[in-house]
């Protein structure tokens, strides 16, 4: 009845720069920034450590089992993008392989995040593609059903819109809608900064009770201190 | 009644050579030659990265918290094996560490699947003797209920008759039935062969909607393009 | 009513002859040392491989997406301490990362067992500070609400109180009630002894049936040798 | 920076007639209408069976461990309204109990998806307010942290718009795009109509695949009968 | 390559008359009646309490997210089978709802076995089909893929024959090859017989202590009584 | 070393008046009442709706897969007791079934927490002794391994010492200590009495924003309004 079956070619992807500025932080620091929001769920992991991606999200809508869409967003990835595959339900199976990943780092990819499983994991490593998934299952898939590319989809409890700012590492993976992906470089970069000055101050051993002037809250909080 | 407290001594182990062929093939290619079955379930896990092996199924049954089998499995071990061990109930404790590591290494096992947990990984890694498992976990076990060894086993949702060939890399476990060892590898060699020159295309932005010749029965099936 | 709210501030830690004893054993041993006893759960992992550590514990009680009692622990950490974060629900935030780190380490903490999750993995693996969790999230806490440091708590199913000696590896974290520090070192130091001259008679090839004795136990309990 | 700390008053709620024609169906009929999308994750379950529900999504966004929005989103109920509650963060407390479901049943809610913890269940159904929840647990929460009401939401991993239509039963929970309620009635209703014809051969015995004519299909697939 | 896109027409039932006398017995008991084997895992429930069927295996093995073999299947049952439904990835979908479960019990199944979903359980509750299932979904499948039917197939975790007879009730699901159906059945008689005599001296207060003479073996194991 | 292997015979339980008090009160409020602490994790299950008692905890420490000290807790049992099984492993056995629950029951045992499984819960239905577990498994256990009984476990997250009060209910397992438990009791009963109010309250339509007065904490904190 709607989205499935569907390709959208021509999408809104957000503003290069913005995004090559997203690409100096953590999805941690991205993540505050947006105000604590836009993280997918941390079942998600990566395939080898040290991973940092930053790119603009072209997305697919799969079946259980069923890869075929992948084949078609492949057309439509351009150079800096990173793949977001969702599935309609609940699957491990390894969607994803050495193949596929050859032919999306052909055309420009930067990396994959997919709410399934991947495989070939050591060939993906030794080609620097990284993907963040929830599973790595050597299970191949089918090619039968109609999903769709470029509309709008859940991963991993994530919404993502074709053409969001994607950011992943070691730590997970947050979305930053494009329209509000300049603000939240802004944002990050303020809170960087901040946490420089703030590391120094620890590693000398001033505490955060003192640094974030915490004392007389906690006491108002009713904290009691016992010898 | 049935199948506890037994040991086969002489089992039908899946001819050499052809065991020696699917070394050559990771547990995706393995599992696609067999029709797209055999895997056990992805939660089994390699306890350090870049493990490939390929060996005969010395398989062993086992109650929970007991490793009791594990020393009669030992004996049952020639070079060239893949030690196998189901547990009769969901645990994780580690019933397998470097002891008898080094008394399965010593007899010419190639590594051990395990449908539980492992401990002393430091050592195993060090040792370069390879474990899949369901869990790491320093809790031993004791000594004290009759399982088997050799008789037919479910491991990680796989059925694992002794002599089956067993692969085992980082994308997971495949187990060939020994009277289809080397059909399989046959099949496996033809699919990596024409994986090959698959590959060469995507790497230079060939795409598989047109490498596959997706593009009409996608329309076929209904897709439509949107600008 | 009880414990929230609470910093204790004196202590009694294990005596430290017999922590750093500890230090040359691992998770495992320590814990058949116990008498199979005070294991965390094995879904606690460490953050990167190879860690091993043994220090005494400070605790701290976390409310679920809040780390404002981290702070407070901090001020509590001396030299050889270990940090154990338990949470009254069940939560998988990241309520611990660099800067955390940097203080924790500033007041000589060796490491951070958590019942939660971690975040800034690639800053805390590059720093050396060691965290054992069940989760890595990107996804932060806020400092709203009181818990305590120092009460006894539950962490991944083991009972902590304060001071005593935590071991954690590569195979998961063992707790030592600081009365028993001594006492299970040398039951430690009596196992690792005995395990060396098994290891040298697996390696050569001698059986566990042989070396333990089991034959005939193996028998009377009805084992049957099938050709 | 967006979306916390903000509640929409006037919602665009689905056309009350097509939400009542909905709620003659059950969640799989109307997830089959709509093409086999828009439901739930299957771990949200009823707190008691045979509850049926249809009604217009007003949306909550929560912190873990935190309702103080439940409160803000009961002044925005309409009679005929389900609340859908999302959760920040993986959380299992029991966010809602008996007072909140006086308050909400009182405000004219016929039911509450909540993607966390309920307790209080033997009143909830005493009341007969059904509840469908990924978790039944007696945690309290605090009421400390901003989130927001009739915001677009991911609970149980579907896109829920405030005013959406929820279609829950025994077998989950199914979301229905407040533009889309009318014709996927319509196409429930045919669905519906179909099944019934169907179920009456079905039950003297003819098979589906005669009334599905699919033994030819089976065939050409490679379907083979062995006697 | 094997046992995919097979029917297997002519099976081996189990006696008929082993199988009534098994519908007298428990799960628990005639797994223990088995030497404790043969059992499915406990995350198969029943959908409704109190059902308890005994039957004769019809195995179908299907792929995620595609029912086509269910109606495969339907055509192979006879009065008293019990349908064991196997998947070769795991998958939550609603593989089997009332269409097929008015189907199934006109050809005279007295149950379904699935590792999978299932849906419409109010209207299989309503007709007393009793389904065994590791999800409740709404999702609906596909009719695309060939998988098999009455092959050897591992369902939750423990292997089933066409033709092993299945018990079933509210403690879950064992299998007992149908060459041993009258062994077992002679088994939990047996044991059936010794426990209500245990029943009614528990129930006078006598200890297992005392009833097990357990007292002896306790005290040689070391346990020691602390006033 | 320590704790394995002891039964402790005179324990001292809490005060019996205080316990009864304790019984008029859900889970809930008992753990509000302690400061939102004390509470079992959610994954334990009433294997019945509708039970609830309140009891002075026997408590039991076992093995995986081995129950032999139940037998040894049973003479431990006083009326007005409940007993809570911890295990030193994860494990979904089935522990405990009509047998014991007679024994238990005559020796005035009114219920049972296990961080395990349990069976034959048709039986235990019928005789009304309700359990909360973590599985129901039909799996039998062996008895081989001492534990100990009435020592300081661990269950389901918790803490327990022989003697505490246990309040079990539809909505979880809360543990009060022995010593809090009259002053927890005096604690639930005020919150009860100002809860009789607010339901008054709500269900006249009185919004939890007025009762509680939250509007201007909101405002300040940020709220905002949107039409």
């Amino acid at each position: 009845m709607y989205q499935l079956g569907i390709v959208k070619r021509n999408i809104q992807r957000a503003d290069r720069s913005a995004v090559d500025q997203l690409a100096n932080f953590g999805s941690a620091t991205v993540h505050e920034a947006m105000g604590r929001l836009g993280l997918m769920k941390p079942y998600l992991r990566p395939i080898y450590a040290g991973a940092h991606v930053a790119g603009t999200a072209v997305t697919v809508l799969l079946h259980p089992g069923d890869n075929w869409m992948m084949h078609v967003a492949a057309e439509q990835i351009r150079e800096g993008d990173v793949v977001v595959a969702a599935v309609t339900a609940d699957c491990t199976d390894g969607f994803f392989g050495d193949l596929l990943a050859t032919s999306f780092q052909a055309r420009g990819a930067r990396g994959l995040i997919i709410d399934a499983g991947v495989r070939d994991i050591k060939d993906l490593t030794a080609m620097g593609f990284p993907v963040w998934s929830k599973a790595i299952s050597a299970k191949g898939t089918i090619k039968a059903t109609l999903g769709s590319v470029n509309i709008t989809v859940v991963c991993a409890g994530a919404v993502v819109h074709a053409g969001d700012v994607i950011v992943a590492d070691d730590d997970g993976v947050v979305v930053v809608p494009a329209a509000l992906a300049q603000q939240t470089a802004d944002a990050a970069a303020v809170r960087e900064a901040n946490e420089a000055a703030k590391r120094a101050k620890f590693a000398v051993g001033v505490l955060g009770l003192d640094l974030y002037d915490m004392r007389g809250t906690l006491a108002k909080a009713g904290l009691k201190y016992i010898d």
